[in-house]
């Protein structure tokens, strides 16, 4: 049992912080057993790390990012989705059939994540398996958590990417073997590309795999107009995007994750909400390709889960945190056009980010009983201008202006997670 | 006479990029002599700062930023600007007649513009004569230039912000006695709040210091619907916003920049073009307190001149490479909607936080003969995946995820500027 003491923020609801300064948690076996203002006495004679007046928050969850696109970060942001796809982002995928060239990036990666506190992942890595398997144990070996998937595609998409059925059913038993345990912290999840990249066939077989293996699936969902237009076209039985995807099995028969969905309105928005599939908000990656602005509000207001994703390298920052102030800008913009659409606040935007995506995982992303404890420490200290911040404003300030410097300690299911 | 040797990036032209590997700065009382790809022989005897593969590029520029915000800086973002003005920005700004408490602060805001490579600011000051003189010396010291403006304001704020009109126009007095002189690098800027700040009788008084001193304008122009309605009710004869500057000689009878400008168009452009108003264009302030997305294309077609903008803190960040994301975000936004609306290129946004905005302080902003030499060396090794980026490559990746941290010196008027 350990029990860390600090000024405690978390929101056990979309729209409330529980804030507890210079409080106690109490972590046993890994898992959060209670948060106290004061310590009860059957606890006293237990040694207490006290991290002074140190922010302690729950770590954040990314939901939407692409591994091997890490070198391509931050370069790049001249072209919309699908030209940008086969001019920048299947080249250099194309160099995970190097496991060398991929162990190098990938190592790379799983440090950026820790750097900007990021303890789990939903990610898509590369059509490759090796490279694949790769990236799960270095997720693993650092002691952070998630979901990756190795891509399907077999269609409008360089030679090289494209894969045979037989291979991607073959490559999924292989991830399954190795990864899919009740007790993994990384394992596996059906992720075909979308649409556009995969045969019908292939999205029959990833449907299979989920069935047969119980896997969740992740994949895109109605970024962009282009795009939406090429699968009316290539699956025009469909009544829409979500469609598509429901006639193979792929919408929220099991635990489903939609990256974007910009532009899902009205039965599409009502599929999601009967089906449970939680949205990947990735407002950054969504202004650099030219997307839109995602009706956040909409999602929450239907009780669809939505969480918040970095979309590297469509994104151009690892941090959650900026996503978050991406996040209530975009409600904003919505905002501004139709006053009766609430923007935002900082509670629900670090609510998706931690607690609301956190639930793909299990019970992460809360300090309340029973949660795994994965924790960021903060030291805003050199962010404070005097004495007189509410522990709020500090958290905002730290949200708005804070990076990887203020950040002293990360940990994940209990374990404090060292530089990998 | 100095000579400087590293990857020379500026842009002579709005769309196109200069860049000069390994090449040559020479800088000559201040002022860039020229640039070379190889040291001319005349030169050969000069001793050569030779900075490796570091970046060299113009220093920043920020345009629009109110230095006593600086404490509220990434909190309070669940406002519009109205009441975002009365409940923060006004109770924050009253703390400003203590000279202590300004000094204390202004240390701060100076320092933070160093650390985020901006050496020329267009800044508010409060109504505050002192402090605000506090605030021109504190940048003349530290070496760093620009337009500081004493805040005129006697309506709609509260009584301590209230100055008398006579006081008004004895402070500029005292501004212009001490500080506009040809050669200073801080000087004043006649600052009128907004329209909904001053009565008449001060509007008046302004356009009056104007004249009299030949002094610049600063102010805020059409930001938010609920403020243009108010000016429209405050100044019924005015057709727009901007004639309402304009009745008072506060629109381009001398160099004038006006912040924001998210719903200039029509008439109100056209007048803006006219008088060859700058536009200070703020996209996290317009996101942050839900004002819209200001149309900086048709701003650049109609050849108005555009600098950026951090506006803290309605801005939360003082970085004006993040601006620069930020604007080319905001373009793509407006081209999502219309395809003939083409968004910013790198080259563009640089452009404006660079030549465009410094030519408001003379030949600023660029690396052609006669400019300013205001620089920033950038160390950007730790971003360096592999050896392939190219030279522009390594910017964009510098612009989009770089910081403080990597910036390594900052020059202006050819001195090496310490941390203030």
């Amino acid at each position: 049992m350990q029990i860390y003491r600090a000024n405690i923020i978390f929101t056990p609801e979309s729209r409330r912080f529980e804030v507890l300064p210079h409080g106690y948690i109490v972590v046993s076996d890994g898992k959060v057993e209670g948060v106290y203002r004061a310590l009860p006495p059957h606890l006293a004679d237990i040694p207490v790390t006290d991290w002074g007046d140190r922010l302690v928050i729950p770590a954040m969850n990314d939901m939407h990012v692409h591994a091997p696109q890490y070198r391509n970060q931050g370069i790049a942001m001249d072209e919309e989705l699908l030209p940008w796809l086969q001019n920048y982002t299947f080249p250099e995928e194309l160099k995970y059939a190097d496991i060398t060239y991929a162990e190098q990036m990938y190592r790379r990666f799983v440090r950026s994540l820790w750097r900007h506190g990021t303890m789990r992942v939903v990610a898509f890595a590369s059509v490759h398996l090796e490279s694949t398997q790769l990236l799960m144990r270095l997720l693993d070996q650092a002691g952070m958590g998630g979901r990756v998937g190795k891509v399907n595609m077999n269609r409008n998409c360089p030679q090289g990417l494209c894969e045979r059925v037989e291979d991607a059913v073959a490559a999924c038993e292989t991830l399954v073997a190795e990864f899919e345990r009740k007790d993994s912290r990384v394992r596996p999840i059906v992720t075909p590309r979308f649409i556009p990249s995969c045969t019908p066939e292939l999205l029959q077989a990833c449907g299979e795999m989920v069935r047969r293996y119980q896997l969740p699936v992740q994949s895109h969902l109605s970024e962009n107009h282009d795009e939406i237009a090429l699968v009316k076209e290539l699956e025009p039985e469909s009544r829409h995007y979500a469609d598509a995807y429901d006639r193979y099995g792929l919408l929220g028969q099991m635990p489903t994750i939609m990256a974007h969905c910009v532009w899902t309105d009205g039965d599409e928005l009502e599929m999601l909400r009967q089906r449970g599939v939680m949205v990947a908000h990735c407002p950054t990656s969504n202004f650099n390709l030219a997307s839109g602005l995602a009706p956040v509000r909409r999602f929450l207001d239907a009780g669809i889960p939505v969480g918040l994703g970095s979309d590297v390298s469509g994104g151009h920052d690892f941090s959650i945190f900026r996503m978050m102030v991406y996040a209530i800008q975009v409600s904003k913009m919505h905002y501004q056009r139709d006053k009766s659409c609430a923007f935002l606040s900082l509670a629900e935007a670090f609510w998706m980010a931690t607690k609301s995506a956190g639930s793909f995982f299990g019970k992460v992303g809360s300090f309340e009983p029973g949660y795994d404890f994965d924790a960021l420490v903060i030291d805003d200290s050199e962010l404070l201008i005097d004495e007189t911040y509410t522990l709020l404003q500090r958290l905002e300030r730290f949200v708005c202006i804070g990076d990887d410097r203020h950040i002293v300690a990360r940990y994940c299911q209990g374990r404090l997670i060292p530089e990998p």
